[in-house]
């Protein structure tokens, strides 16, 4: 392959543009050209295209957001926009697509692959962490860390007014987020979209611990197990303790990666445009047990990626 | 005076630690005793005292929140209530009482001082920066930058996405953290509760950014302007551009408190156990024109502190 | 004036782009052109200049540096290069010129406003904040948080191994970084350059702290007072304490600036294309008791700007 | 086992407090008491020791350094002071030992097992990441995104100067910290203490650098690799150009924790717990391919723990 593209997909996640970086970078030591495709599979249907140098993407390492920039394509969704799509792709000579994205973005790239027999390789981009294939995506550890910040200013509040804090967490249908933010930020309850729930089981939780002298907790909810302003309601109304909400919202997509994302995306976007010169195609690039391995594409959102039991047990134990 | 005290009182606000330190160290120094009252004015009603000696403080000046914690206070507003506050202040041999806290707070410090003829002084220490007789309030810089953090973030979102974010900041009245937040987030519309607005001038102004090239908005509103999700609802139905809202709600309490809050908690905290000392009380300690200064209690709450007027004309010139 | 031009000199400091931006788009709103000199005063020398509009300045306000770089110009200093500059710009049609630096940057500044009869208007931009005329410089409330974060850093080490550590901040001949750094990290010792100091006076502060049960010390010195590294260890051999010494460097030059420079870069730099395009030349525009100032540029660095008496004897009483 | 002790030793790691609280809650949630051993080995030495409650520990996931403090002990080297160690945990009725700590502190861990028969159990946390038998020690992650956020202040700076920056981090024996640091911060040198390296190596690829258009760079050195200062005046000998050296120090060690090491000091601090409770002594707990493992304590250090070599590709080919 002598030129190969990238786009970025989906909701934007932290070290998208590491990423785009490791990509371009690695394809230029390797010889090829790359072209970076601007607005996502919507840039693919209207053949966005530009060519990207080394220095093209100096300086961006540290940066949120993607240089790329992403959307959402109706477009592509069609069969004529899918077929611009790959008409754009092979008239500008491009062999071979990086598409960094979480799950929807995926599915585009698996249609590129199966439909259309382009080449391409995905790299796992989400900070929902709920792709198969990997055990962290891109973006995630970032939005962990960003949520946390968070909780620790609230608990100096909940803590100098002997009050009750929700913090809505994103995570429509995967609770890796709050699970991952309950634990480390020391929550009381974590509610996840995984495990039911009854507004008595959490009245028992806060009760046990006022008996115990707790007289502060913080409570993380993922978006898809409860929202956090009705929640924070509901709690007052079952508990009679005055309860408030923070709901982040897409303050969590943004802010410069973490150095494990920032890590994780060269070594993910590095190990893409290999397998794309090498004839690996089809496959999502994930790393696991530290790792860096590859799944077919339509495994990582049909095969389910499981809460660990072990993590679900330490919020009990250690938030009591 | 050779026994003074001190309490926090009202919502909290980073800096209030780094006060009390203050406070301690320079009574002790000045060869007073200090006690720390608990609770706030809750704390006064109750006696509920301890002695504060000068480790007492170590440790805490970049803590969020209060060591002392705060509260409510009903009793304290009944006659029977405030007596017994008075009672136990002069049972403990209390001479004189330093109160941190924002406008309602420095309302007890008032009614102890006019009613009980009780020498106190006030430290100016609220986020919304809504007292007179202080250029800025103890935590006023800290909530400005923990907004302003998120910003940062969204903004890597806004351009990535080509979108319209709003973010709603507290201020239910006065538009000070709103009008700081926007000039230094660079948001194009910010909307305050001194100003009143239409959904019509926002409109105007987003379409004019569209017209010279803008793809993407962030919006700062004080929630006494607007509420995030309910402006964000409107500005989509006006413009019809995907509009999301963050609300950041008690975040912006909470946090390790920047370096000038802690300087200007220090300087205030010592000032007022110095006046207290030097026999100058019923007044609130600020600062003005980088001088350290005293107004009757009185004046705090009832003069109108202006917004800076330039200020207001920097965010229709910046942000154009 | 139609068209004028902004350049940065000097070392560079956090703001310097919330600056340029102010600039830029004051301009523009004025009716008139603003040009971007590209790498300082070596720039105007070899005319690398770059026409600005509304968008050139989008999405910098947060970001450390210059977009328009800074270098050292040795040519600058010569008759030949001087002149070329003057020409240059002349030929450019430029008719106002902004300088956006420290002490040394004003210097250059001024000659071109007294030598050649060129208008100017200087910006105080430097985390050293020794500029006369000016109560705090661009830069200067990052450089303290900066450094700051790393004293809370070493705390908690001082802490758990019961330790002396000695930060190395900023200041060859001015002790304002220090001092703030000092007080707001609540520093037991504080080496100015302005203070004669000894180490026998150290070891009694130290020897005092341990009499009173302090186990841990933090020692901010200004790089024109003591050398970090040298300066612990005398401490050692005065004191047989073990000190170890951080030596922060550069990197209180970078970073994100705060919501307090930006907003005062966002204050200056419009004001100072008002004052330009008003014909009030060869000032330097500063803020002072929270109002927008203007003083002679040669006043600038020639007036002594002192230390604050008070806040020298915080670090006495609050550090105890 | 109805009582088992806990110690902090060595140098502290941020996340050492949030093993501590896991320590303490799942030791009660167990049914067993857990003393708290002050100052380290030491503290064995000296018997002092604390019964720690589970409200002991609220309020410390988010602090760096060690409540339970740390100290080097000569004592506990001497068969005596070995003897009085052993005493005093019999004596207390203490059952199991957990310890806290990097290389050096597993090793008296081991000491105590073998030569005491004592039941211990080793958790691994240390910011070099250099204990073989967890992928990740506990601090090491806080270590590296502090380094990052240097490395981040220090490129504005390179970027608007055209100039060389060395930042010096910890590790005198393995460089894990400096590659991680390089990769996440984009550096195009890294120097290693497992790697030789030639100056004249270092002058090529910066001049292949500029060859190619770079005008500033960043080098990470380990300081087992090189001093940060005396390698800066190397590259200015071999060079010509400007560098400057940033000695980061134990700046390194401390601030409040990042998730991943708040998340696997719960981890390994309940592990630990649960595998003395179970009866499997003389390991150390860690984390490898993401799952809780152990390690008998001997081979922590005298197996070797390799670089990744993908990683130091990575640093070649992406820092070009």
């Amino acid at each position: 392959m002598k030129r190969i593209a990238v786009l970025t997909s989906g909701g934007d996640s932290p070290g998208m543009n590491a990423a785009i970086r490791a990509i371009v970078r690695t394809g230029i030591s390797a010889g090829a050209e790359v072209i970076g495709v601007r607005h996502g599979y919507q840039g693919l249907v209207e053949g966005d295209f530009t060519l990207m140098d080394a220095s093209s993407v100096s300086g961006i390492i540290n940066q949120g957001g993607t240089i790329l920039h992403s959307a959402r394509s109706q477009a592509f969704r069609t069969p004529e926009g899918f077929q611009q799509a790959v008409d754009h792709l092979r008239a500008a000579g491009i062999e071979g697509l990086v598409v960094i994205g979480g799950n929807g973005s995926q599915t585009g790239n698996h249609a590129l692959y199966t439909r259309a027999s382009f080449p391409t390789v995905g790299v796992a981009s989400t900070i929902d962490n709920d792709l198969y294939g990997t055990d962290y995506t891109i973006g995630f550890d970032t939005a962990v860390n960003t949520a946390l910040e968070s909780i620790d200013r609230l608990r100096d509040t909940a803590t100098s007014h002997d009050r009750i804090f929700v913090i809505e967490v994103m995570g429509r249908s995967r609770g890796f987020l709050a699970l991952h933010v309950g634990i480390a930020g020391g929550a009381e309850v974590v509610l996840l979209p995984e495990i039911p729930w009854t507004i008595e089981q959490v009245k028992r939780t806060l009760d046990a611990g006022y008996r115990r002298g707790k007289k502060s907790f913080l409570m993380v909810v993922a978006e898809g197990a409860a929202r956090g302003e009705e929640f924070a309601r509901q709690v007052e109304e079952a508990t009679g303790y005055e309860t408030r909400a923070t709901v982040l919202g897409h303050v969590q997509r943004g802010g410069s990666p973490t150095a494990a994302d920032r890590v994780l995306a060269s070594q993910l976007g590095s190990a893409a445009v290999k397998l794309l010169l090498d004839g690996e195609h089809g496959v999502l690039v994930g790393e696991q047990h530290h790792c860096i391995t590859t799944t077919p594409l339509a495994d990582a959102w049909s095969h389910d990626k499981p809460l660990d039991p072990e993590m679900l047990d330490l919020v009990r134990v250690l938030g009591a």
